[in-house]
């Protein structure tokens, strides 16, 4: 699921405090989570007393060049990778945001969706609120700014009290001079977790973030929990958190294969569903290929549960970038093969297994069922270690093409016969969840339909894009 | 004075309303007002419900690329040419700067400086408000939206309202979908014109923008006079204006020569304070130069009443930009010549008569003098159109460079001795006013120390650098 | 004649010998020979054995960055400003051009244009030769390298009878490592001046150049001079030279009013042209204007001689760049104003006398004239202190609006028509000679039709195109 | 083999006749070579009788941006992708290079480096011929142009007489208007492959190219072949060529795995190399890793031969740059991280067999073998695919970072110890080559010393890098 991607995740934060290059260290975290966001980047740094921030559109070294963050000293900074629709104008949205709350500067980075937005922004509004952004994130600031009543109130009970005030997903971070705050929501929809560098505190939405830049994983932020990080180390609140349901599509396709999310290995995890996925949905066939990168670990799975070979049949060509516009419809079945070659010899003659993670609107599996027919395959079977996606997602995964998905409407055989797979098989719910072994503790709305949060308050589509954001 | 610019007007501001070719004009026209301000550029437009910003650093075409404006359409506009400390950063302040209020989008622009800016964040942050940045022109918008009960709320009251919070100089526009708002403060520091084009009605800093867009000048916006400009044509309110105050130094040094402020033209003012300073301080001399451009309508009319003959003696190299930045204190001296160089046959063997409106640190005034006597000058007698800048501006002058002028704590002779002139006379205060024609409806503080809004709340330097802004 | 310029000199060039600051220098050179190219500038400087070149399209700041250039050093250094017609892909022809001569690196920039150079490339072409660039220039490099037997040939002899094979106009300097060659054409065509700042020797087209480096003046390279300038000093040979043809047009219009050109000042040159043609064409007038920048000293010869008032009555922006576009014809009108504006009050009721160098369309006259009625003027008489521009050039102008003159096709009273003048008149070719008062040294060809140097090889236009560079 | 890759193809060519979107397939392709150069990429395109290129520093997005290509129109086109040490300055050097031979333009592109450059270019220098670039290309260009007596002159004749003259290894790319040529040096050291789409023919260094175009793969170009292709179709002709000497590397690293090189894939050569490995130098583990994406099919041979499972067990993040430089040495260990992370549930408890297909300065290989004992492996195997790398190439490798090979001094003894690995085994030659299953028709000078091509002309370090480009 490379080419055509539109379950998208929406963003990664990270934060450090403590650390003499915190500047540059932030942009090689943000770098390591730039799967979780690609078309914008921007970091925030604690430099005496004030606070700067470098952001732009674009992939981090782009969005943040490293000459424009290194003359900028301080020991605490934080980051964010984002999506967002294309356009410079958007970068006026782009994470960190920044605030004067009286005349302290304050950044927040924020993955995650708010689905109360909508009227949090408009009690504001109506008490006098200005807005800088259309974003759900800058509600958050908001309620903060009117529980400080002075100068020695507590920032971190204030945080507490303006986050009871919202509902939704969010793993934030929060920099203000002198301390850092990371929050998540209370069922832990978004992954969150705390590193250590030496001295130095670190929160991420991914652990790969911390081995990226030689920090130790600590543990995961609870879902609830408030830590303020300062000079006197770390603070934790918490906020109630009557149950977990972390976002099962973290494990399955979003996070890095070399993270830990929940208590598991993200890489484990995907063999385990190709594993059941064989195990399920047998095939008759010679060889395993899985989708590259991010199916590989599940077509490993596959084949070792299936006993057939895995063999490493397309090859992507690493150095197509994302934006590449095909320049006519006559030249995109070019496009698709510029970026996924199949290897001739490994799929001539053979009955192929293709193991994928997702079938968005088909055109990509289509093109690949089609590219391997053409190097020789005998017969091609596609797998998919997910359910179908059915369900918008209010959480913070972008959906916007979610009327495209051939699952919506389509059903199995309808989606065989528009790819041209012999065969085609989806995980089901219940058998990914077992084989994941790690209980009901997950968020399947977009499987099930089986919203955590209530989403009434967020509304039609409308509203919904009003206040997403991050 | 053109070398080094320390005296510099903050800012300029323009407004269309009703015109289908809004954005370009009004980049057009912020060209013809890009000598009040040369650091950053920006212009919104109104356009569907929307608006639309482009701001950069820089002289309007690069900080307002033709092709970032022309897609947007729009029948309405803003713009605005500003001063700032240089570096990236400072583009969150760069105005237009934009809200929504309620929803509703607001942009503003500001020509201008509050002297109780710090005291209204204060009270405003006290009740919760976030500050997205640390410009005075944000009060304005905060105090606006809290005036605004709601849908049907009269914006223009509101406005009017807000207006009555705040003190000193401004000279603003602000953009809605559907309406233009421009105001100027009580005392007409600043300027601040109405213009036609057709049915569209336009606003602007001075009058040489019209002449750029071929409309014609109307009137003045009168001293405290808020205008609404929309669909329906204009519509005028007043805030209580005792009496009018000028800022001098528009007639003598920042105006456009082609501008037309206060009821006459500026080059028929600074041809009035040459003619008046060649009666008052004449010279021994054979001909008479002016510092180009600014000068050379002083120089002209010093020629006039003098009886000497007018030259073009100094030649200014058009290409050289403003951020030259020479290589080392070695290289300096032809740094001055790079930009302005003596025509050598023009002032060989004769005494001269250098005209020029202001002497800052006097470095480009010794190094002229000595550069004509390279050039075989027999003499050089330096008259100056004004009296000496002693005061620090609270109004919208950048006064950053206050310490270093060299009036401040020079007499005549120290300063002329500086210079290395032969003889040195600044044109006196009365001679000044009563030269211009147009009564005493001036504000000359920087000259006399006379302030005319109290500015007892801009405090020291500290708190008027938290304060200035446009 | 300022806002359509076609009659373009089309290149400056300098170069210096023994300066520590070489680079920087050569640049800020540039900076003052802008005025003779504004489409690509390079910087070619002799460091250690290598040479290295900077270039690009654009003004010299834009195309010669600051950064670019100062890590280069070498005591050494040659620069070129040129026209060209636009496109990134011109940037191969832009000077300085460099070869490898026998595995020595060389330099070299021309102002100039050669009218053999078809022929002479077409014969080394058939011996073989290899062409990297479509330019005259390379054939003189050609010729040079096939002069030189062996690493101990003369190359001041070897430059010497390449230059006996080209035929046309040329100030040439040319770079290796350890010596500065420059020479200028038989006739003296094109301008070439001798400059000293301490120790090191400098050339320039123009003296200004000089001015802008604080070096001093020497002499003019001699029609028909080339020079070696090298460690051990000057050395100097010389081409026949038959007589003086100094290109007329660089006094009345290409050169900088504070240079030197043939014996006189540029800036007293033109006064005199003013006061002939006072006397030669009056004017019952009130005031007397000049078009900014180029025709003001001639606007207040026209002034001294007639008695009549000199006035500033044209305002012009500076900030305006040479390639602002206008979005449509009708908004063009604007454009012209924007440029340059007249003064209300200067005009308004008066018979103006509008002073200008040269009328190429028409477009700019016709619009001048218009805004100076809708100002106010009571009559316009145009005077041009040049005579009507009717031959193309060969020698190094840009004649590719040659077909556009006015003056070619169409009478004196036409032309008055056109432009919507009271009168119209032009300065004869004998007073303007007689004017200028250096005898009859000048190549008028333009004006004339009497062509110095034959040029029947450079053909028709074609050729010519093929041919044309510097 | 990844992240310090000093073993590196110097170049990529393609070519493409008859195909009216030309200039976008070229860069399609292009971007399928990406791997053969990413330092800088150029296309020429001929388009009415003329040659346009498009070339620049960096990947080929940015230096063949598609805004700049797409409006160049053309049914013919050649492309290339280079190494080069850094600098802009070395644009001049990048290819295509472009001349006029009698005034018919002319464009090349190269792969591989002669030896009898240095030799040639003295020779043509001394008879007058100028140089642009320090090329070994640009003699074979000089040699052509002296063979073409007169327009009618059979361009293949001369430039295969031209071949005649010039040792050592090519494949190229030659382009005028109205034909396309091509040539590969006598003993086929670098690859070229003929294709064709529709009635177009391409030519390319790798299949992929055809791959990523939707063309067909129709043979190589025979060593020795030149190929001329016009409207007329194709014609060949043949210099003496005696025996292949394909370059061994291109199979064991260069090649992208979905081509095929002298008959057979990428991907299946890898594979029997890592069989063989297995066979050769087993090793008692539990898990064979690749490293990726280079030595993955490598692993997948060696642990099918084996029997130990392979596992994804190394996650590289597919967004760090080439460029990104890490601030300091304390932080370059977070630097390798950020490139290669280990998985570690993978890693855990096992012995690990870790498959590469060289050992450069031996940094990466210590490094990773660290990373994988901090992630808990129990025991870590380096295998290796190829013999160690000991003699410099002389035909078109990157040898710049020759002495820094660690194999060159060092044992396998000492560089097992250098890198900390337990045990550590290289392919040896007879192996790899009998394992490859093609006979002896390679060039593996590298690892044997045995030069195909006498390369005593070539002389030392120093005539090499004066000779080498492409």
């Amino acid at each position: 699921m490379e080419t055509e991607r539109s379950l998208r995740e929406k963003c990664g934060v990270f934060g450090v405090f403590g650390h003499p290059e915190a500047p540059l260290l932030t942009r090689e975290a943000l770098l390591a989570l730039q799967h979780r966001g690609q078309e914008s980047a921007g970091i925030t740094v604690a430099t005496g007393g004030e606070l700067r921030t470098v952001k732009g559109m674009g992939l981090v070294p782009q969005a943040v060049p490293e000459g424009a963050l290194s003359p900028l000293r301080g020991t605490a900074a934080i980051g964010h990778v984002r999506y967002s629709t294309t356009g410079a104008s958007e970068l006026q949205n782009a994470h960190p945001l920044a605030f004067l709350v009286r005349e302290t500067p304050v950044a927040i980075a924020h993955n995650g969706n708010l689905v109360n937005a909508v009227r949090l922004r408009r009690e504001l509004a109506e008490a006098g609120a200005l807005f800088q952004t259309s974003t759900d994130t800058e509600t958050i600031v908001h309620e903060l700014a009117r529980r400080l009543g002075g100068p020695d109130r507590d920032w971190l009970t204030a945080l507490g009290e303006a986050l009871l005030r919202v509902a939704g997903a969010y793993a934030l971070v929060l920099l203000v001079p002198g301390a850092l705050y990371a929050a998540r929501d209370p069922l832990g929809i978004r992954p969150l977790a705390l590193g250590r560098l030496g001295p130095a505190w670190l929160v991420a939405s991914e652990s790969c973030a911390f081995d990226a830049v030689g920090a130790a994983f600590v543990r995961e932020i609870e879902p609830g929990e408030i830590v303020r990080l300062d000079a006197g180390g770390l603070q934790s609140a918490r906020l109630p958190a009557p149950r977990r349901a972390l976002c099962v599509f973290e494990l399955i396709y979003f996070a890095r294969p070399d993270s830990q999310i929940g208590g598991i290995s993200v890489h484990e995890a995907r063999k385990r569903l190709g594993r059941r996925l064989a195990q399920a949905a047998p095939a008759e066939a010679d060889v395993v290929l899985g989708v590259p990168d991010s199916s590989l670990p599940a077509a490993l799975g596959f084949a070792e549960a299936s006993g057939l070979p895995f063999e490493l049949g397309l090859i992507k060509n690493r150095y197509v970038g994302r934006t590449f516009i095909l320049p006519s419809e006559g030249e995109r079945r070019a496009g698709v093969r510029l970026k996924l070659n199949p290897v001739p010899d490994v799929v001539r003659g053979r009955r192929v297994v293709l193991v994928d993670d997702s079938i968005v609107r088909g055109t990509t599996a289509r093109r690949l069922v089609e590219a391997l027919r053409q190097a020789g395959a005998a017969a091609v079977h596609l797998r998919v270690t997910a359910p179908p996606y059915r369900h918008p997602c209010y959480y913070g995964i972008d959906t916007s093409l979610a009327e495209e998905l051939v699952a919506r409407s389509g059903s199995v055989e309808e989606v065989r016969a528009l790819v041209g797979a012999d065969s085609l098989a989806y995980l089901g719910l219940e058998d990914a969840i077992d084989a994941l072994g790690m209980g009901d503790g997950f968020c399947h709305a977009c499987f099930s339909g089986q919203y955590p949060v209530p989403v009434g308050e967020a509304g039609g589509k409308r509203s919904l894009e009003t206040g997403v954001v991050g």
